[in-house]
């Protein structure tokens, strides 16, 4: 950390910010300069961080240096994390494919896209019971009875599933049903859900906040991490910025930020980042060639009467020759197709 | 609702849009244009939102006319909303000052805290028990204890308190302490919450979301409003932006902006909007200025031993003239100061 | 300035910075931490941010400390900067009104608003004959002609007048009519225009880019300063955000930390960051009451009729009561309205 | 276009409206709602742009469909874009790759790097004479006898040049040298350069603004093209978001974005971009996996001793592999790289 004292700064107020750093167990490394000093503060960072010395007579700004997330962080673990989800590794050795509707709205609809989603070759399908919506009125998911179906997805593809649990009383019912279970974007920092989740043994998706920095986005996995769970999969699904056209920009920029900041594996969601279907494709190929340990992509049988997010979600069969050009793409950065699993055991079991 | 088609939208594809609006019992007005077509939607506007019209053949884009809110839109009360807190009106007929610290961290600094806001004319006291960190290293409030202090921050200045919940199961208990229950930005968008405390009758305050608009803050108060309970109080404490050199930036023209859309009452947070000390008074005076019906403020003894966003929060000492001077400016645009409580009966009685 | 060096830093990659440092006749203080070594540079700030630093071997980041502006810091001078417009002075002591049209349309319109301006207190003239138009397709100002009816504006009322300069080649001749030469928020970084500009002794306002930072917008005052002319304005005119209902955000916490990092007075333009009318009477005021040195107001007879931004430009009858409103906020913030200047000698003499 | 009327709005509002279109030779056609009439015009929609509606009384907003862009709109023509440089044509059907110094700083730093550049297999170089630097005190280029020794990088490659060009003033000479003349970011909206480069026969490069919408960006183009020069190839380099983790944040969709709304070409700067050396490869293979119609990427022989952007170079050895790897990428998604040039004549000649 370093204290950067103002130029007034007298030297009594230098001398109490190196007694009260000393106080605390720290070393304070006086650099005195023509206009200012600086203070290099040496030894436990959290805390000097709880130390009130921002408020201090003469100090202009404290500066953190280093990171403030230890769990999450790329030093704390030699090798790269490998969730595994049934028989599938989301890792930096492979490129997954999620897929699926993005709500479950009823048995026809979600059966059709998961067929056409494990044909397609995906490793992994999507599906919510539970919806987030700005409005409330609009459709809110079917709840347990969109769970039931999803295990209807499971059971027969055979393929892991990944759904949103959206308050902290749900969290035991959707781990019971999910492979992965989902925090959105707008629960990134719902702290509360969070540890909640922490607590279950399941791999975690996290989503990036809508307008959360990548250090933020961190810090909310420090808060699941810190719970004794470590399979977390964080999701780069697009930021708040001026641009119109798109629904959020997707910031993919985050992707190789996040395998150096930290030793969990990151995906993309190029269907909620850009809310248009004719952007999923490129944005899907430049995931995988950015990259990103997986992709996660919205589709629908009929997406002119999706309940929810139509607009963005790929036909069944458009899946196919995007998963395929994907793999093509991987390949070619050295990062291949995941294998599809042949089957999986119920969940939990 | 306007649908707008593809310059190469076919007849059929007009007529399909039509059809469907016709069968949802609306009327569609056809306007044929050298380029493209629009179509005007007339009848009932949420109906129309939830037809799959944007995925259609040839419909280009979907717009929506008018408010996605109903219950908190100006067009649904005669009146602006008044709500009533303790003695102290929240409305547009005066100004309010909230004051105290940001978190109660002992009984001393938040007795100090609460006297000397009484003393400079604040009219609601703040103090928060539970704490929104982005850290999970950082102090996380009180809880059951901050609220006892609170409790006899109440009974000793006779002035009503606001003080924040964070979770679901703690709606009930901290509304038995508070007089406003104040849903912080994080949880803006946390719905369940919002029903929860929607569901108590006890006057809210719904701060802004770090990124949202203000349709989208708007939409949250719908689902407050939606259990029945009306007595909410906007909060605008400043939005994400590319300026590093405040903490926020504060959007001041939600204020009138927010007074045109709806009948809720809006207050400002000079505090966290800024973060720092120095601009707590110029936008507070600017807060009094544009027309919000008040502003809360962090106060703190000792800020420079604050556990939470010290380098922001006034002396006590530096309250009373700026208490002082919000009056005159709240005077010079037509909406004084309201009038300080005499005394509080205890809460719930 | 501040050196980080990376955890994995050797000590013969802190020797090199601290030589190179020595090198360029500077000191270097060395802080050997846990984690990481910080070196705290002493000396000449810019001839240290012209080194090779940032790239060295086992450098992780470089931070400057102090400002990067020298001309315009505060620091530089003992006294706030007072620009002497005719008879009218722009400062700290007094609130100045700027009003008349967004744009010179005909002599007609141009009169009118001058005269209403003149008669509802306003201190300086607005009024553009070059506008800078994002459509090639869109009205771009009556030229030459249009500076000839500024003068007109000018002769009638005696009161000094302000207008945009958009193209270097334009500058003698724009200086040559106006009392204040403005520079747009799209030129706020064309160093070439400031640089001519700063050669001319005229008063210049300086508008803040539409995504600069404050510290790039003192930058860009730097330039024009380094010419010689030190009698730069600033102008807040809003920023961009997400916010869709407005059409930019006026960031109304500049104006007290410019105040603070700078010398300069700074104002404020209500009517081109909102883009509506039925704001900038409420950010008018909040603009007097955060102690900004003046406002600058679109005015227009027939608002309904305007070639450019009309939507933002209030009536002529309606100026006078905002201005008498103004008076009275800025009156109760101790900065009271300037006087108006009984009548004015021909530019140039 | 679209006419919303506000809910309060006169039957004359509306004759009123209705009339204004006709008289400017449009059609208009009312569809009454229940809440509020909506006015759809058919017509010449740049004629309706100039009419005052927005401001005429009754008259709640006024909602532009279609392009404001004529000359780049894909509509404008039957094929896409493709803009020959030298032996080499930038468009859909390949991609190319442009290297060399951000910065020309000596010969034999402009040079080592022109040769790397040709052996990793680059198409074309690039290399500035001028700089546009925020701050007043750092290097400003070497300006003409820069683009000297950018004549003999293209001498003794063979390879076309790309540089750019500040000042209207510098048009001619550097056209001159050139065989693309770039506009930068803080220029795209300095209409004045870029009519007089339309003005030229050069191919123009046209950098996006650093805030600047996809459209603002096709306007600024447009300004270009209505001068007769429509070989304009555009190059997305970033946009100013919150995330300070990268100097700009990438926004990957756009190049999706513009193949659909443009027929001309557009590629992507991964270097000023993000601003980081370790991010430049896997953005640079994003852009050819979305469908960029190129790169171009900073490199320096000593990267640590650049004078300009340090930072974000990469070395001239790791040029070649990047090269081979986006090679693959773009076969592999049927999008081969450009083939290198086997030499070039003069310029001009």
């Amino acid at each position: 950390m370093v204290v950067v004292m103002s130029p007034k700064a007298s030297e009594e107020d230098i001398a109490r910010v190196v007694e009260m750093v000393e106080d605390a167990g720290g070393d304070a490394f006086v650099s005195r300069g023509k206009h200012r000093t600086i203070i290099g503060l040496v030894g436990d960072t959290e805390r000097f961080m709880a130390l009130p010395i921002p408020g201090m007579p003469g100090v202009e700004s404290v500066m953190r240096i280093g990171k403030p997330y230890k769990l999450v962080a790329r030093e704390s673990r030699p090798e790269p994390t490998e969730v595994q989800v049934g028989d599938v590794v989301v890792g930096r050795d492979s490129f997954v494919v999620i897929a699926g509707p993005c709500a479950i709205e009823t048995e026809e609809q979600a059966m059709a896209s998961a067929r056409a989603a494990k044909a397609a070759g995906a490793h992994i399908l999507r599906g919510d019971a539970y919806k987030h919506r700005t409005s409330p009125y609009a459709f809110q998911g079917l709840a347990k009875h969109g769970l039931e179906i999803l295990k209807e997805m499971r059971l027969e593809t055979g393929l892991p599933v990944v759904t949103e649990v959206l308050h902290t009383t749900d969290v035991e019912l959707v781990a019971s049903y999910a492979d992965i279970v989902r925090v959105g974007a707008r629960n990134m920092q719902n702290f509360q859900l969070l540890r909640e989740i922490g607590r279950t043994r399941r791999p975690v998706m996290l989503k990036r906040g809508l307008s959360a920095t990548i250090e933020e986005w961190l810090m909310a996995a420090e808060y699941i991490a810190q719970q004794g769970n470590e399979d977390i999969i964080l999701c780069e699904r697009g930021i708040r910025t001026y641009e119109p056209m798109t629904r959020n920009t997707l910031d993919i920029s985050a992707v190789p930020l996040v395998h150096r900041l930290s030793h969990l594996p990151v995906i993309v969601d190029p269907s909620h980042s850009s809310g248009r279907r004719e952007l999923v494709a490129p944005l899907a190929l430049a995931a995988a060639a950015v990259g990103a340990d997986g992709v996660m992509i919205d589709i629908h049988p009929h997406p002119e009467s999706a309940l929810c997010d139509g607009p963005q979600a790929l036909t069944t069969e458009e899946l196919a020759p995007l998963v395929a050009e994907m793999g093509r793409v991987a390949q070619a950065v050295g990062k291949p197709l995941a294998r599809q699993s042949p089957g999986l055991s119920a969940v939990g079991q």
